[in-house]
């Protein structure tokens, strides 16, 4: 032991901050190795759920697209039928297609726009406005039907609504 | 100031240590702080992270259904077209939508399986196997089409297989 050491223990030994000292160096490298291991996990965190995303964006798409599979089929059928002019049968097919993609549809949370009564602007379009005997501002026809996903509107339903009426008979009448 | 005050005064100036016991306090507060700061980050990230992969899951099918509608239309419009007894329109709509639902699915990914050739127990499912004048053990006959999404082999095509040659004659062809 060098003088100057012989000094520093006894300094150490004798004040009484030399234990705190001691204390709060190690804290502080304890407080650091963990600051950087949680910095680690986050970043791999991160890592990780950017890599799942994708492959649950891929999953979602894979399973409407695995469902649609037996649609494509009796698609196909219906095609044969069509092809070898068994009418009834491609008929049938195609009716029982559309049912197939309804349900599909509506499994997914689709559900058609109602177009009963007034128009509505946050879930219909006006294409025209007639002259009609039924209440203004009512949809009297559809043009193209409207779905919502949800709570959200997917398409809005195009429609005809009813102008002023009319009230010398029923020669505007249109749905 | 208390006699106390002074006296502690006069010991962190005078002992060497002091300076480093302040600072490292300081440090270890901060060093506290940052942890509380990155725990905190971490969880919020986790919690949106978990919110965001509903939201992206639900988009991927919204996305698909979106697309699937002009598909439902034109199925309603060949159906209207059967229920009048317009056989050349309705052949026309269900090719159509056949046509459609096929750009549609080659856009998601999906190509069929290869049914040209040698069984290939990956990507096909022999259902039976059938005396031929075909080369053994190769695809004699499609029962259902298979299909791939990428590399996955969404569903494998299922097949009639050629058995042992028959050297005397075409009788047990099949396809």
């Amino acid at each position: 032991m060098t003088p100057e050491d012989v000094e520093r223990q006894e300094v150490e030994e004798t004040s009484p901050e030399a234990d705190e000292l001691e204390a709060l160096r190690n804290e502080n490298e304890e407080l650091i190795a963990t600051l950087q291991r949680l910095q680690a996990d986050f970043d791999n965190y991160r890592k990780r759920a950017a890599r799942d995303q994708d492959a649950l964006v891929a999953r979602a798409g894979e399973r409407i697209v695995k469902e649609l599979l037996p649609i494509l089929d009796d698609l196909e059928r219906a095609i044969e039928a069509a092809d070898q002019h068994e009418e009834a049968k491609l008929e049938d097919g195609v009716k029982l297609v559309h049912r197939q993609l309804e349900q599909l549809l509506e499994k997914e949370g689709l559900a058609p726009v109602e177009t009963d009564g007034k128009f509505d602007p946050y879930v219909h379009e006006a294409l025209l406005t007639q002259p009609s005997t039924a209440d203004e501002g009512s949809v009297i026809e559809v043009l193209q039907k409207g779905y919502r996903l949800g709570d959200r509107v997917l398409r809005p339903a195009r429609v005809v609504v009813a102008g002023p009426k009319e009230e010398d008979g029923p020669s505007g009448h249109e749905a």
